[in-house]
């Protein structure tokens, strides 16, 4: 059997942005379907993807996470595995988040969830604010956070919806989690939630944001690909 | 094969109440066990179960909506096949909606989705307030829209977002959808929406409605159920 | 609440075949797809509709089960839900069979499986034998028997699995269920199975049956579609 | 957005052997519910951990594949997408593997697959041979072979199932996957199958191996977990 010193409950390493398209895997494969234009009419297989990712990415994090070792009893005798120590909240961003989240529920089955909005109000001239909505959550306090928003463009809607969610109670840890994420917006998170416990895990970092904060090239509008295009407000 | 004189696009019945759970069917087993205490602790099962209550009620949904045939190419010839022709929009509530719209979204997977929120503000004296928070839609116009919130205790609600949903654009028509309701419930939908295109379909209906707004035996609180205990705001 | 005398546990109808197809409802749309050439291609979405195809099928045939009054304890009260009063052996035919049998156990979780093997092995002019291969399968006195095979095509395997079946022990009433059968394989079923508790439901019922026992329009080869081309043995 | 040069198509490292429950993630979660005698009574839950555990090697085998790099249009431009060079097969071993291989499909859904059957024939000594019934496979000429089988006791199905995959046209490489596998088990593969182009992936590796050839700790019979018990033949 495994060795049992072989877990050595560490940290895996210190970086702060972890960017799963940098390794090649399957992964890649999901991020270009879901960007591409001929693939994204077929609303089943987009919101199949964004599970995929979320499922994918929900793992890797997983790896950073502790565990300790349960003996447990099998039909034949005692196995020694480790299981999870943590107590985990999956927040995700409506409504884009939602198939995303999906895809880390099917991997932390377990986990409670918390669902909050934050929405663009667009003025006229083309310049936006965030504003936030809705907010459902369980106690945080001193437990795993993973906050999914499948696209982090200018990082500001991720950064207060954090601040709604973390206002009361502190998480241990918080994992963002976004699938497309600028560059911009990477730098955004690495300045504003620097000094706290804080990591920022991506599918994909594209160059580009647009002075309307559309990722380029990104894929578009994830909710509207999802879920049809909504009605502006 | 089939006589295609044998479609005729008709409304099946004139019902306004639909209950599933009124046939015998494997249906039932599922809404058997979201109400077993000692099953609900599975989380992984609840939310599975409330899959499949919705993508079952859909299924009959869907044999009161209107099709046409499509001559449909297979590899050795021509096929006449009916197909759906009305656009839906799937709308669901806030939190506890989402495994129920997800399981809907199994079996109308062309369909467009509505996200809303509302939530019962609580007084000191125990009475409560129906509060809309959180609207994400398409264009509802002339399309078939499927409502669904898991519970339907007084029925305020459902009324109070369906009024938001189809402020500016009507449906063509509007199918209720809850997995248990109480009588009283029932009632205030029957009482409220006639006139109405608009019908109702549920899992069960159970007798009593405590002061709390409660449904009993019910099953307790949806939402936390599937996701964890929600702090009260 | 419902009025537990409305469960009259009989027979709903005593006909012998079944076509699911006949009722307007979204079953059909997955029958367009699978049958469609140019959607085919999409692997995913062809076992999926399979998937979906079972999971309705198995849902419209829990409708002709028995069930009993169990009374469940929720966190409210109790309530009185009609639970499966049958064992369920869900049998399927290799390869073809394996996502139609995945959506049936979607909706019979707790049945129990059988995996059978039954292949045509072609001389070279053009005439074929079955050939029964492999069969694992639990005991069957006694319980509810849905032996599944996407195609229906002469009825041949159809007869020759379930006489392997049955051998030894004898389920109470056998489904056979096909997704798409032909005209000529569904007289074949009622010539060869009448007298005995089997009904057999479909989706499909196609006029015309080739020589080399290929239905027409039919949908071409389900398992090559589902998982590759096999290669001849 | 990340470098091209950064994708250095080569093999990651030359172990033959990839123990995934070494490392900490939930997958261990997986293996210790799918031992756990206490659980294994929910078939839904045994089956849902096979899947997962399937699917998560698969994307762990997936780092090991060759990528190339493509240009999708999204709606705002062009990406640079890595995606999958080779072709791959999953072959699984009835009837324990379906659930397995079911993950694995969930991961590669545009691979082929093939399944075949091996089974015990066991002696009145308790003794036992490999006997192999049912086999239906597509080309394997230089594809990617990805042969699964949950439990891997002595390594002789695995081996001939092998050996008949392969018998007329060999693939690039080949990924024997198995869930649980026995110290004993793992030392047959790096003698048996060394010099050739065959690695090895395990979630679990035990320490016993019983004179009937069971896993211990093990989790007893994975195929009667997962679809009831098998009559002997």
């Amino acid at each position: 059997m495994f060795d049992l010193t072989d877990y050595k409950f560490v940290k895996k390493d210190g970086k702060m942005v972890h960017n799963l398209g940098e390794a090649n895997s399957i992964f890649n494969q999901y991020i270009a379907e879901i960007r591409d234009v001929h693939v994204q009419s077929d609303m089943l297989r987009f919101r199949r993807n964004l599970e995929r990712i979320g499922s994918l990415m929900a793992y890797e994090i997983s790896k950073d996470l502790k565990y300790k070792i349960d003996n447990v009893q099998t039909p034949l005798g005692i196995a020694q595995v480790p299981v999870l120590q943590s107590n985990i909240v999956l927040a995700t961003i409506l409504r884009a988040g939602v198939p995303f989240h999906q895809g880390m529920l099917n991997i932390f089955d377990k986990a409670e969830s918390a669902f909050i909005s934050a929405y663009r109000k667009h003025n006229k001239d083309g310049s936006f604010k965030i504003k936030l909505e809705y907010m459902a959550k369980p106690d945080l306090k001193d437990k795993i956070l993973i906050l999914s928003d499948p696209m982090l463009a200018t990082g500001a809607s991720m950064k207060l919806t954090y601040e709604a969610l973390i206002e009361e109670e502190k998480p241990k840890h918080t994992y963002l989690a976004a699938v497309i994420a600028s560059a911009e917006g990477v730098e955004y998170v690495k300045k504003n939630f620097s000094k706290k416990n804080v990591s920022i895990w991506v599918g994909a970092i594209d160059d580009e944001l647009t002075a309307q904060a559309y990722i380029v090239p990104g894929l578009g509008d994830a909710g509207d690909l999802a879920y049809g295009k909504k009605e502006d407000k």
